[in-house]
Parts: C-alpha cells; structure tokens; sequence
C-alpha cells in the first residue's frame, strides 16, 4: 500500500480531491426520503443516502477505487503488477470492492475471506476474478492467512479502513451527500449525518469531508457482544483493539483501527456514537424495507436504529427540527439470509 | 362514480390532463438502472420505473386521486360527503389508494377487503382512517357485500380498475416514464414497456397514454392456476371473466375488466401479453431485491420475469438494443411474507 507518510492529508481539501479520481468509476448514489419515517424521528427529517446502490452495492467502492488510483500512480501499473498485485482480508464488501477495482485497473488480487462470510459475498467476488483465500473468522487468523499470501507473492496489502486512502475515499460520500440534500432545496441543508461504524473509515471518512462545515457528525453501533467498541473506547479513553461479536450487523464486527480512532477522538470532528440492539437493528431494517422500500443489509440499518430506538439520541434530537442525513452503508444481503432473520417472527405470526 | 360517459375519451391527451390534475397529490417516482440485470436482458437495457415508491407503496394512488378528483369535480364535497362518500373492494393497494385520497379531500371511504389480505396492506388501508368490511375471497363474494353496504350507505363505487378515470390516472406513470428516460440521454428514449397485468387498469393506461409513440407496450402474468386470463383470453379471441388462482402474484388474481379489455385487444394499443411460472416471479423478484436493491412486492416483479425467462419473449426482444421500460408496480409486502416465500430455499442451503 501506498506508505502512509505520502498518502494525502486527512482534510475536507483531500476528500474532495479524492472525489475527483473516483468520480469516473463509481455511482453518484440517490438520496431519497419516506414521510412514514420521518413521522417517528422525534421532530426531525431524515435523508437517506442510498450507497446500497453503489457499485458492488455498498460504500467501499469508493475507498478501493482511491487506494488503487494512489498507488498506481505511486508505483506504476507494471511495476504493481510485477510484485503480485494487491492482497486484502474483508468479511465481504471491501473484498468485492477492491476485487473490481483490481478488474477495472487490470491488476492481480488477492482475497482472503473469513469462511462463514455470506455465500453471496464470496461468490460476488470470485465472479469479479480475484483470487480467495479461506481463513478463520478472527483478525489474528484473517491477517495470519494475509502475511502468508503476502511473503509468497509480493503482493501489496490495501486493509479494509486503517489507511488514509480509504478514509479519504470513503468520506467522498459525505461531499455528495450535501450537495445532494442541498439541491433538494430542504431548508438549510443537513444539520447532522449519522453513520455506522466498524471499522470507523467510512466514520472518519464523513468526519474528515465534513469538518468545518457545521454539520455533526454521529456514529452507530451495533451493542452485542462488546460491538460497540467505539463507544467503550471514547468512554474508557482508549481505543479497545479487539472485538469478537457476532452481531448480525457483521460490517460492524471490527474493531475501530488506528488512524479513524485518532478523528474519532477529535471532538470537533467526531459529536459522539449510540448503541442499539440486535431487535433493534431489525425492527429498522425492517421500516426501511417495508416504509422506504429499500434493499439493505444490517449493518446498513444501524442509523436509523439509533434515530428510532436510540433514547438518549432520541432526546438530543428531540424537536430540533434537523435535516438528519442518514448512511445506508450497504445492500448486500440475501433473501435467505432474510428469510432466516425473520423466520421466527414470521412463525409466531 | 363519475358516469362513464361523462369521462374523458380515452386518449393520450387525456392521461396528460390527467397528469395535471393528480401531480399534487403523487410522487414522481425515480427510474433506476442495474448493470447486472442489463447483462441477463439477452442484448437490451433494462430501466425500472419504481411505483414501489409512489404514495402507499403502489401506482395505484394515481387512479385512486384522479378518479376522486373527478368525482369531487362532478358531485361536489358536501354532496358526496352526504350521500355516504365512497366504497370500494380491493385485494389491496387500490384500498389503501382510495383511503389515502378519500383522507386528503376529506371523504368518507368504505373498503371491503378478503379477509385473507396481507396483514400490512389492512393495516395500512386502517390507518387512513378508512372504514373496513371483510369478505370472502372471490370477486361475487366481494362485490354482494360491496352491493350491501351501497344499499345501506348511499355510498358511490370507485371500482379498482375497470373505469376510464381510473386507466387515464394510472397511465400517468407512462408519460412520466417516457421524458424521464429520455433526460437520462439514453440514446433514442424508450423502446418498450413492460406491466404486470390484473384486472389491465395500469396496462390499458399505460397504452394510452403511449398510443402514437411507437413505444412498444407489453404485459406480463402469472401463468398459475389460470392467472394469465389476458393471454388466454387473446388467444381464443374471448374475454375471461373470472380467475380463482392464488398466484404469489397477488395483484394479477383478477380477470381484466370490460373497459381494459377493449384496449388490450386493440393490436395499435398494445403489442402481446407473456407469461411466467411461480418460480420465475420468486427468481426475478430476488434479483430485483439483491442486485437492484429495490423492495418489491412479487407482482411487480412480473416484468422482469417474463425479461429473463419467458423464451418467446427473449426471442423477440433478442439483440434488439432496445431500451425496455419495467414497472414495478409496487413494494407492499413484509419482511415475514418473504420470509415465508423464500424459507424452503432458505431450509435447503
């Protein structure tokens, strides 16, 4: 990967310019709205910003698409090609993202994906040609299988999140999002974006590409089994470095990495993160889809769960009369993985 | 009901004049595109047209305001109001329709609705405020109750579909179809239209409103338990007028009605009807879901279906390079429906 001490400073400046490299290869995403929705936001209005319709149907297209623009410019096509390619360990979207990054730039890649990963994730990035590795399901495992690739091939490692590229990739979704809630002509644009967080890029991502604007930014996470890291760090004042959860949010199973956790600490940047329950997680996925009539994954639904069920959110935004901009991370999940989410309620029916 | 022979002719200057009236009340729903479904489209390009979103979930709210619009134009509020406001039977989407009209211009409304309709759909009808009947299941048992209430009532009929108030309303979906595929400067606009098929209110409005274009408009139904009364009619040159099926498709359980049936059989109308089997819904709607990221309920996924896997149609459509319009009529199921729908696939994995 591009050595951190060349990439970009993490400012607005950067993420714009970030914007202006990926713009050619990812989609420039719908904002949409759903007055049901707006009706249980305690006296705000939401805008959801629809990267479930981005390429490879989530927001990682976009820091994929700058990391490998930025070092293909730092190294050169053949050189990068020479040295293996590039490698990376994701629990799924950011596979696929940099799997067709590496497609569309005609560079080798390399995956290694946790075995249980969703069956439509693996086959998503074997068809996009890069090559899968299979490992454990924890980090120490995943990155393991990562080093031994790596020590083989030469090829070099552009993580999930923890790296300026990404960051600055991901918080392009920010820039348009503004635009975008501005050109609805909602008055005044969006008061606040909340956004979920795992391993905090696409967070401080929105952080970096908002600072100075005024508008708040806030991170949601998913409460089980310790998934809130974030939230215990900024408590505990230090960044808590490993997460072993389940929740069914599982792009929110990671701990927060190095370089988002310094944004995150910064309170001009970062106004704070809320925990929801799994039920919780559901009952929003559920509104999304049944109300908005939108596809998404779990973790996708973190931000509205906070706006819902949140209480000390709920109390924040209390008739404050926000424009609230909230993330849709991601749409891919399947109508199995569905059925199995809400069997049970559907057997008590 | 507004006498049919004080409605307007049924002509595609009627639906513009239609258009104007219920714009107020309806939104104008956003045209998607999926990459991946342009690649199954046997060398055409898809572009869906999401009543999914429109007002209650459904295009439906596009009859239902014009019909009421003209109605309350003719009669007038106070004596419609006296003489008992207005009644309809409706498997679903058309009741919530008319509950929402009724609700905006401030109407009493009575829905008879099957007792087996989706618990969302006489949720949704009940929160409008409308007062709710339950029959049996069949159209005779629907409409004697329908019959009762009248009697008791004074109550006027805005029937589903077999109306020409209802058709132009419904057909405003096409002209907005129309421009806004040719702002997306696909090159040339659109070539085709495809629509599910019930009762043919959308359908016989769609046509109309296309007439003269030389926009080529098709339907699509199920083939289950006879649902495809439109294809079967067609070919032995005789009306069917009634259909007992519990196609998943549950839009498409009704027969065409009169007024729809003079257009469909108008060959410079409307160019064939296509139909598919329960398993090419559940398909089509699964790719709507995981690779558009679009809610749909199974009717809507119709068109699709007959795109991807009706062979009569994929020969005539084949390498044609045409820009075919799907509508996707609407998104009101639940998570639990699909849960059901999809758990036998879910059971074998």
């Amino acid at each position: 990967m591009a050595d951190i001490f060349t990439c970009p400073p993490l400012t607005r400046e950067s993420v714009k310019t970030a914007h202006e490299i990926i713009k050619p290869y990812v989609h420039l995403t719908p904002v949409v709205t759903c007055s049901t929705l707006d009706a249980l936001s305690n006296g705000n209005k939401l805008l959801f910003k629809c990267e479930n319709t981005q390429k490879i149907g989530a927001f990682k297209a976009r820091g994929a698409f700058h990391a490998l623009s930025h070092l293909l410019s730092n190294v050169g096509h053949e050189a990068l090609c020479a040295s293996g390619g590039v490698i990376t360990h994701s629990s799924g979207n950011h596979a696929q993202a940099l799997a067709l990054a590496a497609k569309t730039f005609n560079v080798p890649a390399h995956i290694v994906m946790p075995s249980i990963s969703a069956p439509s994730k693996i086959a998503g990035t074997e068809q996009l040609g890069a090559r899968i590795a299979f490992s454990g399901s924890n980090s120490e495992e995943r990155e393991a299988l990562v080093e031994e690739i790596r020590a083989k091939t030469g090829a070099t490692l552009v993580p999930p999140y923890d790296h300026p590229d990404i960051i600055l990739g991901q918080g392009t979704l920010a820039l348009e999002f503004e635009e975008q809630v501005k050109a609805l002509s909602v008055s005044g644009g969006l008061d606040a974006v909340i956004a979920p967080i795992g391993g905090g890029g696409m967070m401080g991502g929105v952080c970096t590409a908002l600072e100075g604007t005024g508008i708040r930014c806030f991170g949601a996470e998913p409460a089980f089994q310790g998934a809130n890291d974030c939230e215990k760090g900024l408590r505990e004042g230090k960044r808590v470095e490993s997460v072993n959860s389940l929740t069914i949010a599982d792009g929110a199973r990671t701990p927060v990495g190095e370089i988002p956790w310094k944004i995150l600490t910064d309170k001009k940047k970062f106004a704070g993160v809320y925990s929801v329950s799994e039920d919780e997680i559901k009952m929003a996925m559920r509104l999304l889809m049944e109300r908005a009539k939108v596809f998404v994954e779990p973790t996708a639904a973190l931000g509205l769960a906070v706006v819902l069920f949140n209480q000390e959110f709920r109390e924040l935004i209390k008739d404050k009369g926000w424009n609230i901009g909230v993330v849709l991370s991601g749409g891919n999940t399947t109508v199995e993985a569905l059925a199995k989410l809400f069997k049970d309620d559907s057997d008590n029916m």
